[in-house]
């Protein structure tokens, strides 16, 4: 069956200010040292799934950028850009329907934009595991990632018990059927869950047939599927640019996890181990290179006496640091930023503010 | 007697890096929002000694923008320039020659040019007493600052118990005899100079007879001497210039403090409570402007969230802050410094190591 790849990539990144802004999303940052997050997600995929049958799904605002920024990674023409953010079933049905009208039924394999994945082999079998899975199943398929230590930043996916069934392909992997999406847990409840088992984190990662969700959002999402109809049904004619203008900022805004993961009947997971991280916030960029003798992790230009396991990165300007530990310091263009590494996630506030007292030259 | 002024400005100021820079050091910076610190001494004088009769002593790689930024505050030819830095022994001993031979004999109020002076009245009214103290008595005259903590970055100053003298000025001021200087003591001792009293700050502040200082330094700092007379005999002569290059490179360097005033026998000390500090680093920026309602010291563009008691200085970029306390972050140029306020004085590191890696530009 035909393969394809689709990469939401939607998203602003507000947690990665002031790295991320308006004109440079977080999709868009080279945090390896090596390319942008987008590309590197288009490449890991690479191995799976052909170039010409990936897609990227973003915002209106993003496109021209994406384009230029993924050159000679994947057909132009299949960067869907959202004239509104509609959230994740909205995101997802689009690029199923324009699949299905346009090319024929196939499984997708939809990704976010923005994970990191240690062990790039490990996870192409597991990817072709889940492609198999949902060909043969007809299910809607998920990686649900072994957890590695009881976060309290991801949500979790409890499989049945004794339901796990070899998929039957050389790379010798098993499904499981779903039996619960949980949310965030907090610290206690995620200790819990590690050590009952059976529980893995939600990945974000699904892999099933374009019929097949578009199915299920017939039965789940009877109105953000008659959205999608209409836009379908001039995909193709003249009027599919003026449809989508219409129609695509009336969709109802509802996540494909609780529009239809956690209440579909037919969900398998598939767990994977390969070193994965969502990169959501600063913190994170202390997987995304090696740290020096002393835990710091550091980009540009820097010098740091007495200081530890802190997240420094300067673009333009030395930054000099004494005495810093688990600390972040981001300098880019025209603005710094200073955190504790645990308060990261806080990020967003600034940007919020920022955004209310109209500071736009710095959003 | 006529009255000089005399600022030693001479200093690169390490210890305020990345706001003082080689070519900008830290008496020609603006922290207080008003004017280059090398200013405010200059006014904060003005009301003692009369413009024309005031001088600066500098480095010659500052002299010019010294006199670029001083225009108006004094005769351009009284800024004086050091071919090298030899220390405050020279720095006095030439501006004392330098007036003696150009314009005779007088009393030289000798102020450093990094001074925090809160209360400009009675810093006033206490070097108005000292200037007629060193006029009565042709002693050496310093003023000692009444301690208001055990602070362990000054040296001190012993005043001889009972030896308490009225000046017979309207200010009702008296000097007593200085029995011993000493050297910045450990927290212990402070505490207990402040408990028994008769200790003062060292304040650096001199006032004397020009004749007086030459006096003394043929007696305790022949070399010095030895040197300044050879300068002096060529000041006003077609040679001034060529012997001032030749001879001040090699003036034995030594402080004033160690090479005079702890050797000397006739030294008076005047007490002053005027809200002074030494702008010796970065922390006292604190005092050059009122905290928020958080206790933040806020330069510039900032952004501070749920953070205290810090110091944030942005020149020209958005300083967005989470959670800090007892920070100091310094953004301008080409750097972006960071450490917690008990560390400022390990700043110079900072500078020390950039100029042993050759990082020029950032000095």
């Amino acid at each position: 069956m035909k393969r394809y790849g689709v990469i939401m990539a939607g998203g602003g990144g507000t947690r990665f200010w002031p790295l991320s802004r308006k004109e440079r999303p977080k999709q868009l940052l080279n945090l390896s040292g090596k390319d942008f997050m987008i590309n590197e997600t288009l490449d890991r995929l690479s191995s799976t799934v052909e170039r010409e049958n990936m897609f990227i799904v973003t915002n209106v605002s993003q496109a021209e950028l994406m384009k230029e920024e993924t050159e000679g990674r994947l057909n132009k023409d299949h960067i869907l850009a959202e004239p509104a953010a509609r959230n994740t079933s909205a995101c997802i049905g689009y690029a199923a329907m324009e699949i299905l009208r346009k090319y024929g039924d196939g499984i997708m394999c939809i990704l976010p934009s923005d994970h990191f994945v240690k062990d790039e082999e490990e996870f192409s079998r597991v990817l072709e595991a889940a492609m198999l899975a949902a060909e043969q199943t007809d299910a809607l398929v998920t990686i649900g990632i072994e957890p590695t230590f009881p976060a309290t930043g991801y949500g979790y996916i409890k499989s049945k018990q004794g339901s796990q069934t070899p998929i039957g392909d050389k790379n010798n992997k098993n499904y499981s059927i779903v039996e619960e999406f949980v949310e965030k847990p907090d610290e206690e409840t995620a200790k819990n869950y590690l050590s009952k088992g059976g529980y893995l984190w939600n990945s974000g990662m699904f892999i099933w047939k374009a019929s097949t969700i578009l199915s299920y959002m017939e039965w789940l999402l009877p109105d953000v599927f008659q959205c999608l109809s209409e836009i379908g049904d001039a995909i193709g004619t003249v009027k599919e640019q003026v449809t989508i203008e219409k129609i695509y900022p009336v969709i109802p805004k509802i996540s494909i996890d609780y529009g239809i993961m956690e209440k579909a009947d037919n969900v398998l997971v598939i767990p994977g181990s390969f070193g994965w991280n969502d990169i959501g916030s600063l913190d994170m960029l202390s997987l995304m290179r090696e740290a020096d003798e002393s835990g710091n992790t550091r980009y540009g230009e820097t010098l740091c006496e007495d200081s530890r396991n802190c997240i420094i990165y300067g673009t333009d300007k030395l930054i000099a640091a004494i005495g810093l530990e688990d600390m972040i310091v981001v300098q880019t263009g025209d603005a710094v930023l200073i955190c504790p590494r645990e308060r990261a996630q806080e990020v967003k506030n600034i940007v919020d503010q920022l955004a209310e007292q109209g500071r736009e030259q710095y959003l």
